[in-house]
């Protein structure tokens, strides 16, 4: 089968390679050269591209498969584009991190057209060429269905986890690492949750490698203590120096805990011990966002996922005219002294 | 009515002063010499000091009543050498900031002498002079209540609230603004969750403020956005420019969240209306993480007093290490460019 | 100068009584005959009613000033209505509950009309009538000051509260209790601010009494405990019978916490000290939501606020989901006995 | 080498089968009989056990290694009782769930009769026997030391996971997955965190899926809505039907979120899909709240660990006073009607 794909970055050239290994071809359209000729040096026959939109349409068989693989706030326009050129039959995909919104209001504009449109949302990062990647899918399902060679291609494979105990028989599609969710949106929509998740995943390993990381307070000189805060009432539960990075790979076996996201974290625990690589501003990249907002539309409670965000926040400074705030009532209504800017 | 004060700071004086004013006398230990001869001067006959412990005691017309005000690193050991002093029959006060555990073990270590001890949580901080300290009280019923000509006097009286629909005749304690809240230890924990609700409620308004100062951010250039967030999606929502200052003046006077520290905050606001003073490092005094303390032993969910400990304890950078925690793993899964330390 | 009131309800009649109180007149509309019936009966020359809205605008002197107070759901549609019947230079105020967005279109939307549109965020509840309505204004100025005479009407007036610490002079409009925020809008964001800032507080009391509540854990039969979880370790520290009502009457006067709130709950404390009335279920009402929302745009930290929101989508059952996955992961990995559903 | 086990329930009786595989040998005490006969059965010659404590301490070679691993509530006495029959040079191991108080005070007190103390934190659940088990322990180096071989049984191996890139040569004992992780109370102290990242991590699923399940409220009849909160602004944004036990499925291969947990989470919902067998009574059993205990003692920020502890909380109905106290504030400042008991 062929597929289509705008945008040749390392997301969009590692998915084209993954289906070329597995007997698709694929055409690409990238405005920077250098990265179709290297593809095309690297795959063949099965690969070919164009730095112009109308000559990569013109290449693709019919009912054409264009799916985009661009940074979020340039893929509305893109798709926009693309769609002039298309016909009836053909397919969209936007493989990016839309918001799921956008997701909806675009299949509604392309329907008139005959142009069908799917969202797909992408999880696997730097390491998705060699473990796949996971594909949350938003479409309609004979969309989706006619996809599902391309889509069982770029999917990890029942092989890459013991299977599901009491489930036997022909993997389901969730089992190969691919899963139709849903019409228009709920692609993204679940993909949208996924990182929620991670956000929230992430921000516990970080909190508990702290309370490691500071176990030794009840060693340390008492200055900071004595002005800012109440002294320890039991320094001696805090004399451990405690070898995080290596607390962080005894984790990775027959621990409750062992997650890919643990083993990142040991690996980048043993590469920079100390983290001084690292200036402790997080950022965030809308998902985590979208995440909290849909819970609060819901009315779903979700205070580990909004804290894990809001520490992203405080990480950035955000927090800081609060803080100057709070000091304020405490020197108003106790007198007390409050730290002036350094 | 006598009352023997251990310690002429602030709060011990203003508490002298209040009981000398309705006619009661004092005497006061402390040994700075210059606070004794000034409240001397200050109040005359009914009240005489020492810097000696021993006279201090001698002074007193038994039982005596010993009120000890000192901060609580010091408390603990000030107490053991007045208990020396003293006889069965006499009062000892602690009204300082004491963990409640602590007047447990002290009423259960002076029982045997036949000394009386009361625990009081004090409110009021730097105005409690004009607006009268309210007093949370822990101790034997009678101690407590052959304590009541001072309490009463100490507290703020009826008069300083409207009386609650519904309240009539003569008014309780509670009302005069002083209660006996349970044995040893109960006015120290009811005054130590007093706090609790405090470092929430500031919290509250702190947040709150700093959307509002932040109302802006569709106006600003849009470089840090880029960088490490997700666009605005709605630029056009953030474009007010509020007078933060003004917002707090206004809402005391008619809203449901005005409040005596909606009033510090608007006169702080008022002094120092961009907070240019405080450097955003917020202390802690020991009563917000005793209360989530208490809360977690009774498995009463407490998520917004804990937020609130928790945010000043980020505010003095103790965040940062879990930060660089997630920029590492942002790294490593995504290949995200994280930023290194400035 | 007149008014003219859509809405008759609690808060229109209200907000009419105070401005004829003051020597103004007022026009109302409200489909119920009854309630126009009887105001006029009230306030006699000084009010005119009609269940019709093209009389009720017949009614008015130009320029006209028309304010919407009715339920925030048909606010759009009435608005619209009564923008048919208006001519450029009149206004239309809406008083009650709207979303800020809707503010700026509406503005928007008018303006080729000449219609002026001013957005009042109005606190004060059911007090409102004796206490004053705390006004937050957005609108162009010119307009907002043309209404300033109603506005100082409708606000508490300056003499409600003490005076913050270094205003002197005239008072600014802040301090009678009513204050132009910004443009379109800006009314509407600074009151959901406030509601968001009151979520928190009411949190954080509630929260902190809830602990008061249960401070008697120690004394209880360990059956709850040994079942679902780790026997106390000190039950010798939570052994009090806290009378909290009493408590929310002590911290009224001379505390820290001392509130509006804290007088309304202690007074509800007093009519029903155990609560029985209430099931326990909060609703939410829209502005909490937004508050977050805003801040989730801004990139500001609010974990207080968030924790006050999912507190009340949690009492209305909404976690149950989420908390029978997580006794589901108890029971695969550590054999945990979970409980089945009552 | 030879091990001797106080407690023979599933964890106790794990560990010596791992032992006995690998070639070493076991005694064991446990009350009930039936225990020992049967695992003499089973493990013939390695093993051998007695229901006396002080026959199992005569059968032990010296220096005698004892592993005590009971219930953390029994563990205390046990570990008096054995100690009194053992010699200077013995050795006793902690297996299960103290507090690491625990362990530094019963080190100091074993210190002076010669015995070691060693504690060791340990996680695998049921599947330990399988996977092994991730030790993390705290005591003398030389002692820990001495043990290692039987660590090192017990432990998974460096096999069951790919090794950290850059790890190279010969693997530490953390890549087998047991660490020395300081002095007493150091192992117990490294598993309390891990099980506090655990509440944190199964939070952040539980609240995800959640989430995804309450994805149709667009759908739904807005009776609930209309009455408590208010109605959807984007109803058509929430109309999908998401099947969560496919979801949790498709995430376990090729996603960042993959893990152990969710591995577990997969298959309960294959099981139960819609979690019927469960309440939604969470418990908890100490180290959660350990955890957060730590981390406020130590000044740690950890808002994603204590929201997941208080989660539990709220789930076995310990916010329905603050909620009640809530319903209670609403009715008095807005004459909201708030919900009566069911």
């Amino acid at each position: 089968m062929q597929l289509g794909m705008i945008g040749l970055g390392r997301m969009g050239a590692n998915i084209v390679r993954r289906i070329v290994r597995d007997g698709h071809s694929a055409v690409g359209y990238e405005r920077r050269a250098e990265h179709i000729t290297e593809l095309s040096a690297e795959l063949g026959a099965s690969f070919q591209g164009s730095t112009e939109l109308e000559k990569f349409v013109g290449m693709l068989d019919t009912p054409r498969v264009v799916w985009v693989m661009i940074p979020a706030g340039a893929t509305g326009a893109v798709i926009e584009s693309v769609a002039e050129l298309l016909e009836p039959g053909d397919i969209i995909i936007d493989g990016g991190n839309s918001r799921y919104h956008e997701d909806i209001r675009r299949a509604k504009d392309l329907e008139p057209k005959g142009i069908h449109y799917v969202d797909i949302g992408t999880s696997g990062g730097v390491f998705g060429l060699i473990r796949g990647y996971c594909l949350m899918i938003g479409g309609e399902a004979e969309t989706v269905a006619h996809l599902d060679p391309l889509l069982r291609s770029i999917a990890p494979g029942v092989d890459t986890a013991p299977r599901t105990p009491g489930r036997t028989g022909t993997p389901s599609t969730a089992e190969q690492g691919y899963l139709h969710c849903g019409p228009a949106g709920a692609g993204h929509f679940v993909k949208m949750v996924h990182n929620g998740i991670e956000y929230g995943a992430m921000a516990a390993y970080a909190e508990g490698l702290n309370i490691l990381h500071q176990a030794n307070v009840g060693n340390q000189d008492d200055t900071e203590h004595s002005a800012e805060v109440t002294p320890l009432e039991h320094p001696e539960f805090y004399r451990y120096d405690i070898d995080v990075p290596e607390v962080a790979e005894v984790w990775r076996r027959g621990s409750v805990v062992a997650s890919w996201l643990l083993d990142l974290t040991a690996a980048e625990l043993y590469a920079d011990p100390n983290l001084d690589s690292f200036g402790g501003r997080v950022s965030d990249s809308g998902e985590g966002r979208w995440t909290v907002d849909a819970a609060i539309d819901e009315g779903v409670p979700t205070p580990v996922l909004a804290a894990a965000l809001f520490g992203r926040f405080a990480s950035r400074g955000n927090a800081v005219y609060a803080d100057k705030m709070l000091s304020a009532m405490r020197q108003a209504f106790g007198g007390h002294h409050e730290l002036p800017p350094a």
